[in-house]
């Protein structure tokens, strides 16, 4: 007898829509049919749609902050807001610090989530100094230990990487076959950018955007795949932000080139404009983020891409400080200049409904390419596959039931996370997760996270289909 | 009780890849589960892929042809050969004559296809006569009653529609919703190349090819696309052979426009080079089509176009003569000028091989973007889905098991088709179709066509999917 | 001893500027020293350029137009508003009528302008017949008598020439060398939506616009390439008029292919909601010319395409129709729709002022720029290089005075043409011609057009160096 | 009286061609006539072209070379060398050292080049130790004092600048209105090529083309594109070898930024394949130059740019080293691995006659393009122009008479340089500079340098006009 059978809904995957029940055993899809027969849980979806548990394959989470800050979610809240959006796996990182050894970074960052996700997970390696140590030894056996991807960071003070750097790190991924996520914008380019607008006294949260323009994430993303090219090599721009930086992109996968791409709902919902707040005020700063929102023909241009295969996934680069915080968005300097507010702001919860309302509903793009881009494509970009990120015999149950046509306003009280502000406060969307069930157990429901705070388990996994499945 | 399992299988959708088994029933999928209990027919699939039928949306069967020419296969042989390669749905044309109404051409061609199909059925038709009443009266009632596809030609002499009625014919399409298959070749342009050529004393089969250049085609797609979106209606440019027409979709896709795109077998296997046969030779005849084969470069463009999603759908254009055969290639006047010889290729039985070997076995596509060029997009795109082109419950039991590792090499001798060569002759492939179920029934198993010769029906069909679905 | 001497100008070319003096002998430049000696007649251009005097190599002078509409400006009028603009020469065209010889048309032309051109002139041929005695006779025939080049149309259905007479046409001007200009909208896709426009109550001047979006020109650019390609013959698209079209020429330009392009002040200056006048009254009219002026994203477009070599000539396609007036703008149906509103608008005498202004003031391009477009290059992509359009020894001494600083603001009180509307009321422009010499004569100075009715010459011309010179 | 007088030319200037005859006193052009009058000396340049005299803007004398490596020419035969391939103005490098201060590095060449010269020449800054003095106070006062252009290196262990002090120096630039020239290909990039390559015992000169592919110099150039956006400052990228560093400019050229490019002789008659001199023996070193030629495609796009203005400047990049001198090429260590070369060819007296006969005689590029790229627009670009670059009344009376006609096979034998070896040895071309004229002079006649070696003067320069004349 089946665990729970779940009757009426259409079910939808990267390619199908059909209308089927889904039978789940042991926390696993075993049967779909047109009757499934009799279960001990009846879940009735009538008018709802059967969706792949979301993969935000993009989370920062309990990550180490220099200078006090503190992000405002740790893996419990975290996880719990991301149950409440309608996701079943999240992937935050394990951040190496300078000096330190991988192994000790991804040992702590498991003792911090420790019985504390209401979701899956499973981490990306942060690699800030690659040691021969680093490379040659515990990347490969952390490779096979299951983290099967890194991210390098081309900017930022106590991440850069330099050229020399990104190959060697490149190189070891060709090896390994190891998938790394690059956060493309230049060092310098902005070091000089920001220099000159301090010096000009342009020192608002706004001027974080001018000190990073497209120019400048479009030179590191062509660095970024030349040095691919050169190593041979596939990687994932991650979190490319406009037109500039994703016609790179597009010119590198017409010329056949093994380049993968990740947008996130900042850059189609927000632009530059925000960050000015009130009159250049503080308020800005709760959509300082890197790479900076853009304008609207940048808009377009990712929702292009979202549409014709430029992008491969979108994820949220959730990444929360809390407004009103001086450990937060309001440290120290903050209001003397941009470059101290913190980076980063909140969207774990709200990444489903923003793709699904803007994109869906106002028929931008399919539901089955919806799919694709926030559960399959994860996880097979991310060798999660096919274990997770569709809804199949033999999956795991990791189901999102969804109301296609719920209208809800976002808001902060809404929201299940620690932050104390959306950003996307006051967006109307049309569609809302109404249950998560994660491997056939329900985690979240009608607004509710019901899931036991250690219901998510770490998640080894395999090799990227980007090297060839 | 179920009417039938296959068990074993790895079942491939345009998503996913699952190991599970299918049951069905009433010739339709009723379940897919790891045990779907028994059945009064049992499958083992071992070793085997369960593949969604094979669809092939272009394919010319005993359509009339001037000057006494006749083609190689009519209904009867034209869908054995379809399912002994691996098919189970195909598009014939119905096509309207000069002075013809639409309704009585349509009409012919069911009178010579009832009773006669090996498999399921659908025709678009062709439009060679846009008359008011054509355009006021038939279409509007042909596409309600399920004809919801058209074909126009911007070449051939009997078939050529000008701009004026390629425009009106665009017209009705966008306020019915039918979708518009585009023969994009310029009349006056090969015209004045054949005379050229003709004077010049190049009559040889291989002019054929110097006789419609890449430009040629290249223009034609352009001015098509212009149309389209001049009237604001989805097409299909269909049979692209080669880099620069190809770069004109890519252009109009990129721009957000609604075109939607075909290739080919011929333009990844075969080049212009194969018209000269030996020494210039009639031989060459057996490889005119229209458009022509192109190059290497073009070869290389066409593969980048199937892997990108460039191009939606790849179709065999089955449109055979008889090589030895006054009525076929050897037509009267054949041996003067190419312009005799009849354009066409059989190609129905090795659509299915040429791209899994080519493609699948050589790692330049992924199985799952196989099964979503030859069979889920083809049902999308022209209104069949999700009746046909997926395995899911619900569909009808459209199954082709595909052995991935058997090595054939193509010959006549193999072929099911009544035409007296393959263009293919001595191309080893890796990967054939070892049984056909449509429906259900399994109508070709190991080499043998099994099915009886009324076992297709005709399908009327709903609106593409173009159509924003 | 010289007969004229002009001293302390700043000569410009194509390539330099230098500060040196002119001396003429018999209606030519003899000599350009530091010190040209004593002239009879002495013209001190202190704080004026010297520039070579204007080409304008796209005009419509006193040209048949059926429906009892006349153009506003015969050969007498027309080339004293050139002479006024500071050009040397103007190009109109004889215009061969359905049925009629061209030789007849020629001579008909001649007899028109005989004795009343203030400047020298030269006739392209208009092509709308090609019957074979005019592709095998005539044509070579006048090419060899300086008639060496063709202008063709691909819409107006007293004009419009179909693909294979295009095709017929540029394979005589291979043969024959000569170059063929194009004015590249499409017939069919304009009359298609005319005819909508129409049906939806949309006749004003404005939907002139609506009428013939940019998609058309576009495709009938790409259309006239590829044909060219073909025939392997250089051609001219005349007046470009948008980022699209441009585009095609670019593509085609980089591909190393033989394509040349004009221009023309309406596309920088004027824009499609010019042409709703007040509240989309009659007043549009004044502004409707095919094709029509499009946007600010095209202005912008032209520019870089004025800069960096997309543009060969900047003509003024001067076609004026007086606007009170039933046999110009005004003619009978004009008000009922935009169709029977007569195409085209006055700009010989603001051609140069405005490029000038908006081009070189503005610093969007240099002078040498600016002398190259609307001298250097005219001459010689139409055969009268190196007699015409530099400055330089043995040349004709067809030389304009310029000042560069003089403000002016243009208006019909200042035009010398006989239409009673100039396009460009009102627009403010920073340098003016202040004299213009023709052979060493003054025919214009001041204002005043002083020279004689009979003052020009008709040119021979020779082949054009888009042959390869 | 004049001094001299050239009387039957054919004067060749960027925009013009004409016969008329040059006067010239106290070394510069007073007058071009019809008949210039008597003169002291009388040259009959019948039969020949008068061309502006050579401008070669990138050239490498008495370079200082680490490891006792020393260049093949100093300042009097680079420049005796220069003066019998046609050039009349040479612009060498004055090399900063590291901790070294400019003004001392500029003292040092112009200590070496004093009285040695046999033409013209100025000096381009090289800074490689871009010092808070060196940009603060050297910089400014060198621009002011003539030296209006410098040069970098995003390359080469003892020059490569980082972004940050790219950045710098061309904010100096920016402000100064200095012209910023740059080596681009990526140091980290190369650098692991090599160790990459050497490593697999790849070693022999060939393997200097392996390891700095295209991809190298194309994200260098995207590199030094985007920063000279960000920073607002026009710049030349130097020696372009192919078609994707190309392509990047191309781009940046489109989108109306402010980029210059210059391409060299060896990238339209080398290729790669020439390094592997006989089955890779170290015959390849003659050919090793940064970056290294490419290929037959990339040839095929050089000629594009050539044609179509993606390119302003034709440069030699002479940088001589004797090939059988353990000074020079066979440097210690140079046959033990390609890193060891001296990179760099000679080519100073064979830029004209190559270009002149790969371009103008196989009507590749009209005789006025060549003008263009050789002797005006480096004139214009480095601040020389209206003195140097063309032959125009007021400028230096610098003239090359050119045989347009004469067949020559380029030998060693030939040369005037103190390299022993010639890298296009054997190259067949039309046309062969016949007598050089410095400033009225005449230093290089039928083969013989005739001028004294303190010919030459040095050039305080002027504002590049890519600031906008």
């Amino acid at each position: 007898m089946l665990d729970t059978a779940i009757r009426n809904a259409e079910i939808i995957t990267a390619a199908d829509r059909i209308r089927a029940e889904i039978g789940i055993r042991d926390g696993r899809i075993v049967t779909i049919a047109e009757d499934v027969g009799p279960a001990r849980e009846e879940i009735d979806a009538a008018g709802l749609l059967a969706l792949p548990g979301g993969i935000d394959a993009h989370v920062h989470l309990a990550q180490h902050q220099g200078g006090g800050v503190v992000m405002a979610d740790g893996f419990e809240s975290g996880t719990r807001s991301a149950a409440a959006g309608g996701n079943t796996t999240v992937m935050p990182f394990a951040l190496q610090q300078k000096g330190q050894s991988l192994r000790e970074a991804v040992a702590a960052y498991h003792a911090a989530a420790e019985g504390k996700c209401h979701v899956d997970t499973s981490f990306h390696l942060i690699i800030t100094d690659p040691t021969p140590q680093v490379l040659g030894q515990e990347l490969p056996a952390l490779v096979k230990a299951g983290y099967t991807s890194f991210k390098v960071f081309m900017t930022y003070d106590d991440m850069v990487l330099n050229d020399a750097q990104l190959l060697d790190v490149f190189d070891v991924a060709r090896r390994e076959k190891a998938m790394v996520m690059v956060h493309a914008e230049g060092y310098d380019a902005i070091r000089y950018m920001a220099k000159r607008l301090e010096e000009a006294g342009r020192t608002a949260p706004y001027y974080h955007a001018e000190s990073r323009p497209q120019s400048v994430e479009r030179e590191a993303t062509h660095r970024a795949i030349s040095h691919a090219e050169l190593t041979d090599v596939p990687i994932t721009i991650v979190h490319v932000s406009g037109r500039e930086p994703m016609e790179q992109i597009q010119w590198a996968k017409r010329r056949g080139m093994n380049i993968w791409a990740e947008t996130c709902p900042q850059y189609i919902t927000l632009t530059a404009d925000d960050l000015k707040g009130l009159n250049m005020d503080f308020e800005g700063a709760k959509y300082v983020c890197s790479p900076p929102p853009r304008d609207n023909d940048s808009q377009k241009a990712i929702w292009e891409g979202l549409r014709d295969g430029t992008f491969d996934i979108f994820s949220s680069d959730h990444c929360p400080f809390r407004f009103e915080d001086d450990k937060g968005k309001d440290a120290p300097g903050a209001r003397t200049s941009f470059r101290w507010v913190p980076n980063g702001i909140p969207g774990i919860e709200t990444r489903l409904p923003i793709l699904f309302s803007e994109g869906v509903s106002k028929r931008r793009i399919s539901i089955e390419r919806f799919v694709a881009l926030t559960a399959t494509n994860p996880a097979k970009l991310f060798g999660l596959y096919p274990r997770k990120g569709t809804i199949a015999v033999g999956a795991d149950a990791d189901i999102t039931l969804w109301d296609p046509s719920r209208e809800v306003t976002i808001s902060q009280a809404l929201m299940h996370h620690d932050c104390d502000y959306t950003p996307y406060e006051g967006l109307a969307v049309t569609g809302w997760p109404v249950r998560t069930i994660l491997r056939g157990r329900t985690i979240f429901e009608d607004g509710e996270v019901t899931g036991a705070r250690d219901a998510g388990v770490y998640l080894e996994r395999g090799t990227s289909q980007a090297f060839g499945a």
